[in-house]
């Protein structure tokens, strides 16, 4: 053991010991539902809070010049005791398996994530440092434990060949909203906002990859905010039914 | 404590264990001379070898469709008890600060990096599976905690706004060899290979961002592969004098 903390252990493995820096504050309060990659919905936006010690303004000057920063992240809701060498991507059918390294699925060897998100803004209240953030894919209370600035000439690579996942996921439903529903919208403050939000999530169709036919008119829930989105499709169409409390 | 091992301590702050799921061969056997982002020199290859348990070929099915991937690694030669709100990065002459946040620098509350290289060949040699990477920043003996596909759909923002890291480092200097370098590096295998990466990583100048004026002239060394490559710079013009056995 090199260091009582932060330090790399040697013996049964490496082993590191890292701590959080921030916590993410972010409308996704359940897995099912999130975008599968970042940037897919940019309405999606969060808030990172820096933690004691982290939360010094100095800590993230210069930051304000960079549009996108990446996130290290733990999976703090998918944590195993064991980890399984494949997975089944929803990009492929939910059915067939590939490596877990090959996959960017929440179940892996170590349980942390990459994203790369917009950076709205750096703010700076007393002890409190928060970024303000778009296009997230991230669940509420995901602890962080990097920040860095997304530095295109080394990270944007627009040629990559990218095996099953050669393009964005198409948004593959169209989104009508009952009368219920828009009235509960209407009411709430951010209601345009909201409105477009939840379009943009629905479009990409968040259903599981393998499902039965039981699919075709199930009603689904979505923990989004503070409330739970009803919705359901039908040949092609969903439809959201209401926003019921929590 | 939610688990032995991988798991998410509470308490002061929050705490994960990570293992280190693979190890890299590079020719860099120190930080001096590393191209400060990956990607900036091709050439620089190196070697992912996966360690046991995660030595599974089917953990890395499917990775071979991707023409790049990125690593999570541990910067192990910059682990400090105590970490520093901001850095010098040399992109900014190694004088101006920014908040550790805004820069990729090694030193960092978390010593975790981020690197996207090239996946030029997945290997299965009985229990040893490794990854053939091009275009590596890394330190030989890098313990990667993840790897992860490129998904450019995702990863790529070529618009993308990034404060003081705007383009790639000028490559400024002009790169010549002694005699003595070019008769030492033609009796080994891959002369011609070797001539071109250290031509690719001198051009790049890199000398310390902040030096006096005894920069000029003065003999460096950069321990490479099993040699120390002494080289000095004169009226922008690097010269490769000699490879020293370490």
């Amino acid at each position: 053991m090199l260091h009582s903390r932060g330090g790399l252990h040697r013996g049964r493995g490496m082993e590191i010991t890292l701590r959080a820096v921030g916590i993410v504050h972010s409308p996704f309060k359940e897995k099912f539902g999130i975008p599968r990659q970042s940037g897919l919905v940019p309405e999606a936006c969060g808030r990172l809070e820096l933690l004691p010690p982290y939360n010094r303004p100095e800590a993230v000057a210069g930051l304000e010049g960079y549009s996108h920063i990446w996130l290290q992240f733990v999976f703090h809701q998918a944590i195993r005791e064991r980890w399984q060498p494949t997975v089944r991507p929803p990009r492929l059918g939910g059915n067939a398996r590939v490596g877990v390294f090959a996959s960017r699925a929440p179940y892996r060897p170590n349980p942390i994530g990459l994203s790369v998100v917009g950076l709205e803004a750096v703010v700076v209240d007393g002890e409190r440092v928060s970024l303000s953030l778009s296009g997230v894919d991230l669940l509420d209370g995901t602890p962080v434990l990097d920040i860095k600035p997304y530095v295109a000439y080394a990270d944007s690579l627009p040629q990559a060949r990218c095996g099953f996942a050669p393009a964005a996921p198409p948004r593959c439903l169209t989104v009508h909203f009952s009368e219920r529903a828009q009235e509960q919208i209407a009411r709430r403050g951010d209601g345009e906002g909201l409105r477009v939000l939840i379009t943009r999530l629905l479009e990409l169709d968040p259903r599981p990859a393998y499902r039965g036919d039981e699919a075709q008119g199930r009603t689904y829930g979505i923990r989004l905010y503070d409330f739970d989105l009803r919705w359901r499709v039908t040949a092609g169409r969903a439809e959201v039914l209401e926003l019921a409390p929590l």
